[in-house]
């Protein structure tokens, strides 16, 4: 079977529903072969949808995140290294950390147009489709001890939010350690690894994914209702390679300013978007706490005020005690 | 040219030196043919002291660190995962890294003859000559935080001193955080590294080089006064494979020690084994702290009494202010 992507192209350039056996009659495929090739084209950046019983919809053309296309809006002073680029990949965190070991320097940075094995915190998966998202990862090699490594996550997380909120009218939310919200749904996750002696850290590899055109059908079932989009929360697809530039230009800032006066120069910037004071939440442990938030430390811990006390929290998995629409509805 | 170690074993056998001239003519070889032979039978683990001018001397047989040979010497509760042998290996850390990432459990241990680019502590290099010593790396899979991960180095040095003192008459002497001294020379060294999520340990490899049988001969010119050997302190050869043993047995009692109560339930075992405590030192740092040891905390910190207060140091290098041989003949 020859390959025909331009053929397809051209028989979806209307950008109107096309079902899958009108578009396989005029390209005199089968249906199987049309969707191979959607799937390619995907790959590729172009950005189609797929319903059952619609057929499919060319929404966007491709706009891969390539190397070129990212410098041209990025701003860096330390995050300037080389910009990997990989159609398809396991885990960006995985490659980065691997060139990280081969002695790639601060500021190298894969991204991947999809991940296969997609990783978030605590083992999890990063749900990671093709073409439509951001998943990138940064290698830093900062002079710090490892226990000051979670205060990345938080660095990482106020750039994502403030590269969204640069993006349009959006109002992203962190919720602390390492999410980002809009209307109450993940809409970004950083996930922080390192590898490090005892007392010395090697190198940090910052994951950031960010869901910026991924539609409805993009998501699994069980994250339909807690997961979204620029393209969903906002109605128009982003450009994702000056997203992308716009985000490492923002998060190489917060990174200069956390070097030079600790997670206490960003405090002020990250209590503007957290999204989680003035909550009830529960913080997993042996025994769980229960208490309100109030906000985070110079040191980038949660405090929560519990039973008349104010606890500071350094790690754990937080749980709204009230619906999520409560925060998607916080004051901004 | 056929490869007739057994020749050259027997040529050896009376343990008087012999002149590389001689043990050719005997065999029929050229000298450069018997200096490959002697470092074929040194790689197989015999040994084999070499010394200009005067020639070659056999002093010890085969002791490869074979998995069985160590097991028989093994009682491990935690620390029963595959023994991993390689003659020669670049790092036994980077191995065993690189096995933990592909899933291997706790308890996983390799060991090897030789390490063509043994790391020590901040960068440094581990001198690892072949087949006299030991050089190990233990996975660890702990549920703690990357703050608590320095305490095992303390862990793992406790378990060295431990074993080189069940050894025969030796008098271990540990320099907070990660040597083994013996007669005020470095013996021993641990090398702790770790790959984390932010806030959670994957796993940890314990690196632990121990000089056993080592020779002069086998340091470069800058150890020869810093660095001993059990052989050179004990004035008799050490059954490496047991002694491997033995370590793993005392470093498995004492991990299990550290899950159940901290770096608190071993500190008295420690400080009975500390050699710093008393000594005036100087801790590297902006600025360095000067003081006088007075002992480890609960939390495996260094306490140091400098200007009339005490002083936690959690990680840095330890300068002694005066001579080894003050910590040589501290008291036991």
């Amino acid at each position: 079977m020859k390959d025909k992507p331009d053929d397809l192209l051209a028989a979806l350039e209307g950008r109107r529903w096309q079902s899958g056996a009108e578009v396989a009659r005029r390209l005199g495929v089968s249906r199987a072969a049309v969707w191979k090739r959607i799937e390619r084209l995907r790959s590729q950046g172009y950005g189609i949808e797929a319903v059952a019983g619609r057929g499919y919809r060319l929404v966007r053309d491709s706009d891969l995140l390539l190397p070129d296309a990212i410098r041209k809006h990025l701003r860096a002073k330390l995050l300037r290294g080389e910009i990997v680029h990989r159609t398809t990949i396991d885990s960006t965190n995985r490659l980065a950390a691997e060139q990280a070991r081969g002695g790639a320097v601060e500021g190298t940075i894969v991204v991947a147009e999809q991940q296969t094995a997609g990783r978030g915190r605590l083992g999890r998966t990063w749900v990671s489709p093709a073409s439509v998202n951001l998943y990138m990862s940064v290698v830093l090699r900062p002079r710090i001890p490892p226990l000051e490594v979670p205060r990345l996550t938080l660095v990482a997380g106020l750039a994502v939010a403030e590269a969204i909120r640069d993006s349009g009218t959006f109002q992203p939310r962190i919720k602390w350690p390492n999410d980002v919200l809009l209307d109450g749904r993940k809409v970004a996750g950083i996930l922080t690894e390192l590898e490090a002696e005892a007392d010395r850290v090697r190198f940090v590899i910052v994951g950031i994914g960010v869901n910026l055109n991924a539609t409805r059908t993009d998501f699994p079932p069980d994250l339909k209702t807690k997961a979204t989009s620029l393209l969903l929360a906002g109605g128009a697809p982003v450009d994702r390679a000056a997203f992308t530039g716009r985000l490492l230009t923002r998060l190489d800032a917060a990174y200069a300013a956390f070097l030079s006066g600790g997670f206490a120069a960003l405090r002020h910037r990250y209590e503007e978007l957290h999204g989680l004071v003035g909550l009830a939440v529960t913080i997993d442990g042996t025994p769980p706490l229960a208490g309100t938030v109030r906000g985070v430390d110079d040191g980038g811990a949660l405090l929560v005020e519990s039973g008349g006390a104010l606890q500071r929290v350094v790690s754990g998995e937080v749980t709204l005690r009230q619906a999520y629409r409560k925060l998607r509805r916080g004051p901004v």
